[in-house]
């Protein structure tokens, strides 16, 4: 998700230390300091303007959520939400999500949300596909034993792709959706920001569950 | 497939024992016998009309086929196709496909086709579902070691199904078409009857490549 540069992201993210990690590098292994409660820990790689995240955070209180973003001005919008409602169990971070194994520790996290990732479409990109191999021997070390996955996205050449790589490394399928708004899950499901805009314009949502 | 019984069905299967086996268990470990050329053998379980596996034998004539159809009238059109074009590297079997296993010998096969099988949507009758893991591992039997399955169905539910049950089971995804005939592979692909009615409807096509 590409934004306008916004003036006051830089000021208000460095505001709000409590919040938002600019430097996640110094929490490796010690993520759960950042929360009131010791419990499990749920990261989504990029949030884009964290619908998603907040509205899990709200969900599920017994879950403590990171949400890291890439984009400065992107994630500003994020804590701009959650400045509007604090929760005790949601942190964000700004940083790559491609460097995740910087600054989480092996073993630290319980499930992990890849919603909407860019597709990279062209071949010679496939290296960049957040589900591409290199990625997922990254997610197994930052996840525990038989940690989750869950994937949603509208781009079905992205979903057939992301199938047979994550078959190929030899996740686990717990559920498979090829149209999770028409489907028993659809109650359930929390959206993003960009899967509201496109599920009403029609557009089919496909999701996988899977572990390691 | 159901259709109304054909009288003429039996007398017209009992004419022509050289293309239409009923009692194949006579065969198992032996039926490279029923061709002309020593090549792999492709097996379809419910060939219906046989519109797929009669393309496939006159598109590939290194390869010998087998169509398996279980209902007498349906194999019995099959055989009609058959008659109108002989094909040395092309057999049916008047059987059940649940029953491989007595008919086929360790690894005498080197592909599946499994097209339009029946979806079996309720919960209670998953067993009878051909991807269900007892079909599966009675499959990597009959099959070479790394033997290839092809799957294709227009039905969604039994699709996701199929991708777990089949990821569970261990099968390596080698290729997955969330809309076979809107994709690159669209061009190579041969129809069966009920493929070509419901494309034409514009109802997708799925399609799953693996192997064991």
């Amino acid at each position: 998700m590409r934004v306008r540069n916004k003036p006051w992201a830089e000021p208000l993210i460095k505001a709000h230390p409590e919040l938002i990690i600019t430097d996640p590098i110094q929490m490796k292994g010690n993520w759960q300091k950042r929360f009131d409660q010791n419990q499990p820990i749920h990261i989504e790689i990029g949030m884009g303007k964290g619908q998603f995240i907040f509205n899990m955070a709200r969900k599920y209180p017994q879950i403590n959520f990171i949400g890291v973003e890439i984009q400065r001005s992107v994630a500003a919008i994020a804590l701009k939400k959650v400045l509007t409602d604090k929760l005790s169990n949601l942190q964000l971070v700004l940083a790559d999500g491609g460097d995740l194994n910087e600054y989480f520790a092996k073993g630290e996290i319980d499930q992990i949300y890849l919603n909407f990732s860019d597709p990279w479409p062209k071949s010679r990109h496939e290296k960049r596909r957040l589900t591409y191999k290199t990625f997922l021997t990254g997610y197994q070390e930052i996840l525990k034993k038989h940690g989750n996955i869950a994937l949603k996205t509208d781009n079905q050449g992205f979903f057939e792709y992301s199938l047979m790589s994550m078959n190929n490394f030899g996740l686990v399928f717990d559920a498979v959706y090829l149209d999770l708004h028409h489907s028993d899950a659809a109650s359930e499901n929390v959206e993003t920001e960009y899967e509201h805009k496109f599920s009403e314009k029609g557009q089919r949502i496909y999701k996988l569950e899977c572990h390691f």
